[in-house]
């Protein structure tokens, strides 16, 4: 066998587990794969890509890699109150390094798995190391939840604590660590949603503006008290109160859901959240007036920090 | 406006162009797309990856790498018999070049005009040039033409002429340029066979290696002729016709079509392909025997290269 296929073979071994699974005619291994979306279900896809040094260090742990490339498509899917179900992986890796492909392969299946979505297709090629994965999931005709939703009135809530995972990657060694290496897509919020919020978006920027991306589409404005922002106890005390509710707007790689709920939805909310493994925090109000306003001690508060990214 | 959101304004200006499509229910700009699968189809997904050095050259014309980037995938659903319908566009760059953009854009969006294809998300991100694009398409039900349907006595067809890409890629002067820069999917070909094809796949790694996939996962083998295989006559005339045979057998990267058809579909083959814009060639013959031989003049032919990639 020449170098060229034992190392076809090596990535073969890697990613081609036969997971079996109702709607997949046909998986890896052909031109295209074939699926089947049932009766009365809709189509959700969604694609993103993690390329190194941008949005890892080369050297990260690569069974966080492959966690973190897949999570954050599903946090869109979870975004929409979708349920995953099929993932396309394209991998380019510099160099066929049998221990790292080992890894990355665990951390991508360890979540695929225990989030119930099936490799079905995927390209592997030479070149710096980039991850584009490319998810596809279903909900139920006509219940997708878009950003276009929001109505004066709503009340905005945001789900664990906004901010832990840029603290996270500038502290690789605290105990929060995991909320960068391993952050957790909200698919059991996201689905437990249809029905209930009436916009939502997932934070990938920082809560600032990704609020923003949601107010814009849903064409209204929202007032956000500071001090309402779930900050972890942790950075609090490290970093002080306005460092660390800065953090929580303009940090980004949350993958927490930020969502929109009317009145007339906030009692079935608040009976759902308890049964929930992730906190939610109610942390403003949808208005009227365009833009959005961060209140602090009821006055405005103009943030020290810009956005720092959107095209990275 | 600060700089990081002038260049966001930059990329949506380029993408998200608001095509109108049925089936379609939510496109570009939210958390992901919403699409629905009509009763009677299935949905076949592809993904494909085209890295700068590896796949193109960086300084390669922009309008060839948005066009070959959908190309690809497109070729791949034309090898299910599949029609395309939504794109998701996965674009690395390593900095914003408005004109670089600009053509890039217009390369992938003349063929995804001309394919009735609609690009319904992706992301942006900076980084090594790359370009990871995944489609989407239908297939009336259970109608998806795989590799493993070839049984003894069927006839191997090729469409085009295979090696024209290796040559144009090394020839990027010569005539037959556009080969290499330009792909065409061979879309009509691939729905016209749907129900015609025992077996098919296209040709991404060179004649050689992807008859030897076809006839892997069809658990057979084939005789195929040398001079039965359709090398382009400037191609033969300059390097010879063993030459311009193993380009053909290993150049790669034409996507063209290679199927099976059975003596009894045979007939219906012919009476649709001089209505085709590509032409169809028959090179040789499906066997029970395991592998592939080439035949020259009565004998068996060995090949003087090898399979010159598989993980590229």
């Amino acid at each position: 066998m020449p170098d060229i296929a034992r190392e076809f073979e090596l990535i073969r071994r890697f990613f081609d587990r036969q997971q079996a699974s109702e709607h997949i005619v046909l998986g890896i291994g052909d031109d295209a794969a074939v699926t089947e979306v049932p009766p009365g279900y809709q189509l959700v896809t969604a694609t993103d890509t993690l390329v190194a040094t941008t949005h890892f260090e080369p050297d990260a742990d690569p069974v966080s890699i492959g966690h973190r490339s897949l999570a954050v498509n599903l946090s869109d899917l979870a975004a929409m109150g979708a349920e995953p179900r099929w993932v396309s992986l394209a991998l380019t890796i510099p160099a066929l390094d049998e221990s790292w492909l080992e890894d990355f392969a665990s951390g991508f299946f360890a979540l695929a798995e225990r989030t119930g979505v099936t490799l079905i297709g995927g390209d592997t090629v030479r070149g710096p190391l980039a991850i584009t994965v490319t998810v596809q999931g279903l909900v139920p005709h006509g219940t997708a939840i878009t950003r276009a939703g929001a109505t004066p009135g709503d009340f905005l809530y945001v789900t664990g604590y906004p901010g832990a995972a840029a603290f996270a990657r500038s502290h690789p060694d605290h105990e929060l660590a995991h909320c960068f290496e391993f952050p957790e897509p909200r698919l059991e919020a996201g689905d437990a949603l249809r029905g209930i919020a009436s916009a939502m978006i997932d934070i990938s920027d920082g809560l600032d503006s990704d609020i923003r991306q949601l107010l814009q589409a849903s064409n209204v404005g929202a007032d956000i008290d500071l001090h309402r922002l779930p900050v972890a106890a942790s950075i609090d005390s490290q970093l002080g109160f306005l460092a660390g509710a800065e953090l929580a707007m303009f940090g980004g790689e949350d993958y927490e859901l930020l969502f929109a709920v009317s009145g007339e939805h906030r009692r079935k909310l608040r009976e759902q959240i308890n049964a929930w493994t992730v906190p939610v925090t109610e942390i403003g109000k949808v208005v009227a007036a365009d833009g959005l306003r961060w209140l602090l001690d009821k006055g405005v508060y103009t943030p020290q920090q810009q956005e720092f990214r959107h095209f990275v």
